[in-house]
């Protein structure tokens, strides 16, 4: 029996101007799974941390993601999976990606790698569709494939990979509940033409910014007149933590995924512990709990390392 | 004396779908500028085309980026230019932002290259302010840097270069008049967001398929489903060019500038002749009178060459 771990990494979508279409993947935190590949055709979930998740595998997005490979290869092939999150359901440093990517890239792996990533790509967008209503791969594209993706298109699905440099990223997760859903809806329908003229710009930016690996650039680009000043508003302190950020140095940043997490990226370590400090100093203020991670840029994604069983 | 001749090529903006904040410039069509400085502060202008444009350096685009220069280093400082336009005014492939950046490179290569490219596109956007009422860079900055530009921001000025694959293109010019003003009036002033999501998709590819020399990429990202739909009314057969170009093999292309031309990019010669025939196709069956030109992607930008003169 062979078992295998898989180590699949958090993720920030969006990258403040690229909404829906940019996300890059982290070095923490990270997410550990273990996975066997079974000989009849059921999915069995353990968890091993604190987060209460389903373990009906139609109501766990890992298992989800099982299921829909079973289907497609058909026979008497299941899954045993035992979870161990350390990304945090709800942070908006893409918890749900990271189990879909994870169990995506795990049965494909204990299947002799058959798929091509954007099947496992589409594998893992049931995961996103069961934890928040929507097939996106924002989150699961880097969390595959590591540094970051653009997602030109969803239909049909056009992936690009764009090599990052090696930034270094501070996220504060503030412990305050935004819901993916509620952030969505918070959105106008309508954006004005010279908005989207200035988003575009940024995006192109920033893109440009990344393949040139020209890091001032990356920082004038982190610029978002369109989804940041709506949600925004969701998360208490985020016009302080941004501004103390960027006073400590950061290069830019901004919401993570739809929050609450927030994220900013900086040249080097010692920027980035900087920023760090300036992050707690205003939720410590406002009394609101908050973890705190101080990470570099993933270049690899989801890994797999393979267990050997020692039969006594 | 001395005097310089300087060659401005025209330009493709927009780039589909980069409206407002991306150009590329071409190795033909190319103005012809001969100037000489002199030692009295004015403006002296002479036409050698076809195109009876204004003398008065005032009303002339070239004449008021003179003026601009004049005025920011005092003295007896002047200018005598002869132009001589293969940029047809109106065509939608950069005329007056020809006369514009050809002007400003030339006063800055005569006053010793004292001003910085920045400072260049500042010039020159007050050529292109007479000329279209507004102060735009997508045309100036390839004109005057070679490759594709992008305007980041206009305030402040932030202008990146991109360097280019050397991309074959085929312009076609029917011989109708859209205003630029025309062209800017039809827009919506307000998009929906799911096509601006869509749109900077396609921009964030067509800048990594630039910057990655992916040119499969380029021509999947060539879309544009905001501001095409609605000009493209104004320029007719556009459809029909468009479809048939793409089945002769282009990557993909669409409106230059405003219009009326429209351009495409092929990966060969061999594909850019195939497509000039299709569009030549188009337009013998409409019965519109069109030019056609088959070129490349200018790399250098305005070129400056000394002329000697010789007393007898």
């Amino acid at each position: 029996m062979r078992k295998i771990k898989v180590y699949a990494p958090g993720t920030v979508a969006n990258l403040v101007c690229g909404f829906d279409i940019l996300g890059l993947a982290l070095n923490e935190p990270c997410d550990i799974m273990e996975v066997t590949l079974l000989d009849e055709p059921k999915v069995i979930i353990h968890n091993r941390d604190e987060f209460n998740l389903p373990t009906d595998p139609e109501k766990n997005v890992a298992g989800v993601v099982f299921l829909s490979v079973m289907e497609k290869i058909g026979g008497n092939t299941g899954f045993e999976v035992t979870i161990e999150k350390h990304i945090k359901p709800g942070s908006g440093i893409g918890s749900s990606a990271a189990s879909a990517a994870g169990a995506a890239v795990a049965a494909n792996h204990l299947l002799g790698n058959i798929f091509n990533t954007d099947e496992l790509i589409q594998f893992a967008m049931n995961g996103e569709k069961l934890a928040s209503g929507v097939k996106h791969a924002d989150n699961i594209a880097p969390c595959i494939l590591g540094g970051v993706s653009l997602i030109r298109s969803i239909h049909p699905l056009d992936i690009i990979s764009i090599p990052s440099p090696d930034l270094h990223v501070t996220v504060v997760h503030p412990q305050i509940e935004v819901r993916t859903a509620d952030a969505r809806q918070i959105l106008r329908k309508q954006v004005l033409l010279k908005d989207a003229i200035r988003q575009w710009g940024n995006i192109a930016g920033l893109v440009a910014g990344l393949l040139k690996n020209d890091l001032d650039l990356i920082g004038r680009s982190l610029e978002d007149v369109i989804i940041e000043p709506v949600r925004s508003i969701l998360i208490p302190g985020f016009d302080e933590v941004k501004a103390s950020c960027k006073e400590a140095g950061a290069l830019g940043g901004g919401i993570s995924g739809s929050g609450p997490s927030i994220f900013m990226l900086s040249k080097n370590e010692t920027t980035a512990r900087a920023v760090e400090a300036a992050m707690k100093e205003v939720y410590e203020r406002l009394g609101i709990a908050y973890y705190t991670y101080v990470t570099t840029v993933n270049q690899k994604g989801v890994s797999v390392e393979e267990i050997t069983i020692v039969n006594h």
